[in-house]
């Protein structure tokens, strides 16, 4: 029984988190220290997928309160001891556990600096939620499956509620909708992973704010179904990845019908002319003959919500047709600790 | 013959690009107007080969300039328009063909904004040169070989280059012996490529200073030898992909013996017990019985530049023991342009 796993039971508590979500008040205060602490930069410090909600984190960022995100480089501050002046940036470390050795070590470098420090964890009692001026709860409840999906999909939650305190850029129960629609054609994904079932390979395409979503997609393929997969940006994907593009490995396009659908459209021109297999994520029209799962139509920055959703689900249902357990991922812990 | 290849020739180019890097004088120049300028950070747009270049022009801007560096998100500016501020942030684009579509978008934002930018080309007369403030020509000789090698090789140099202005970090004569002494084992590389003439999966690891290195073998891996290859920082790398690792999948590590070099090493250990095959890259000494090609030791910021090499001449070899043509690789162009 499905049921049985951790994992699909934890994706099914993202619309009570998302209601969650509505209710919070806590982002006016952080909005508050933001603009006292007046950054000329953000710096993110985050592993896996923390990173990838954190790249959606730096869209949201750069797009609404418009002040450059770079990423910590973790040996600068680990092993080189050389790394930039970090008084005017604040630093945002982003883990679940918590627990990330060196988001700890990049953050305490923020704090020594005398900067502001946001740290984002699913463990309030964490070292990370202790040494960071500003502790937000991202309170998804525990997380037993090893790899992480309701964790991710409430950090997007955070960077979007923050984006919100300082100009309303999403609508929670508009996203609830989408999300919803995801949940209710849970037996079209259920049959659409079974075509690859064999498939050892994965490309996943993503760009802008689904850029992210690609990332994550392509690790929890890795995670719970133990595939090749890769995320790219779509367009960085016709930077010299393509060439090794082959018949026998699907293609995953994340397109929904935002801006840059139309430049999309055109790289899936491209793929088709090379004969490969694509399965289109979209609320957009796609050529005839193409397969589509379809995602039900919201604004830019909402989106990315349902597709995380989706690419979850995916990754369940593939893992369990491929009969691997994937609450329990060979190899992998839940803390991962920085070597 | 190996030299009917442009590929082979363009990389055995690299030791006079290196004599030509250590007359330059444009440095000083460029770090003045640095300086005037007093940026809060420095973005860098650029794609593909580049991209992977100023990765290793982040590590070197934040550790020696102490100025962090964010990478543009391009759809921002392209599509979403909807960008950061730009006023206090140095725009600096690269793009060996100097034509890449959305680079330019991305500085021309900045000059808009009245910033200084600056442009890293191969050719003088494009673009990019003609827009960007400060326009920096690589000056490697025309590059016929579409996978590109010596502008990679020379784009690490400009970042080199320029920190040495602020404060002399690298010592160029100490570069050449150690690029030498890769090109002086050439046959020894020919011969590893052999055993992975079947491999169809590669894993790359890098770190700090060499994760850029790791990312742009995988790519070039990809391009010229159609294998799928992945680059990975090899912290990274335990945070979820390692779950899909198979003893089909050969693992290279690049870990000179720099400063992350004992941490590496552990990192090796847990590759070593899950049974992987690794090619390991260095001037330490590893455990008994890993295979291991030797580079010449130099200081953690020299390195690169030697590995650089080696991973180009890797390729080249595994391209021609395949039997494709590492000059023109299917479906790609010189010129990429942005959608």
């Amino acid at each position: 029984m499905e049921n049985n796993y951790f994992m699909y039971n934890e994706i099914h508590e993202e619309l009570k988190i998302l209601n969650d979500y509505k209710k919070r008040e806590d982002f006016l205060s952080i909005k508050d220290e933001i603009l006292s602490f007046n950054p000329c930069s953000f710096m993110i410090a985050s592993r896996g997928t923390s990173d990838n909600a954190s790249v959606f984190g730096k869209y949201v960022i750069e797009s609404t309160y418009k002040i450059p995100v770079s990423f910590a480089s973790f040996s600068l501050f680990t092993w080189y001891n050389s790394y930039p002046h970090l008084e005017r940036v604040i630093g945002i470390g982003v883990s679940q556990s918590g627990e990330t050795q060196d988001v700890i070590k990049v953050i305490e470098s923020f704090n020594n600096a005398g900067s502001l420090t946001i740290g984002i964890t699913n463990s309030i009692s964490s070292t990370l939620a202790k040494i960071s001026k500003i502790a937000f709860h991202l309170n998804a409840g525990e997380e037993k499956s090893i790899a992480a999906t309701k964790t991710y999909f409430a950090s997007l939650l955070f960077f979007l509620g923050l984006a919100n305190a300082f100009k309303k850029v999403v609508d929670f129960d508009s996203i609830t909708d989408s999300v919803s629609h995801v949940f209710y054609n849970s037996n079209i994904i259920k049959d659409l992973v079974v075509r690859y079932r064999f498939a050892k390979n994965f490309i996943i395409l993503g760009r802008g704010f689904n850029y992210p979503n690609a990332l994550e997609f392509a690790l929890k393929l890795r995670e719970t179904s133990l595939v090749n997969a890769i995320g790219y940006s779509s367009i960085d994907f016709l930077h010299g990845p393509i060439a090794s593009l082959s018949s026998e490995t699907p293609v995953i396009f994340l397109m929904p019908k935002d801006e840059t659908f139309p430049s999309n459209l055109e790289i899936l021109q491209v793929l088709i002319s090379y004969n490969a297999h694509v399965l289109v994520i979209t609320d957009g029209e796609v050529p005839k003959g193409v397969l589509s799962f379809n995602i039900k139509g919201s604004n830019t920055l909402e989106y990315p919500i349902a597709i995380a959703t989706f690419l979850q689900l995916f990754s369940f249902y593939l893992s369990v047709e491929k009969q691997l357990n994937p609450d329990k991922p060979e190899r992998l812990r839940k803390v991962t600790y920085g070597i």
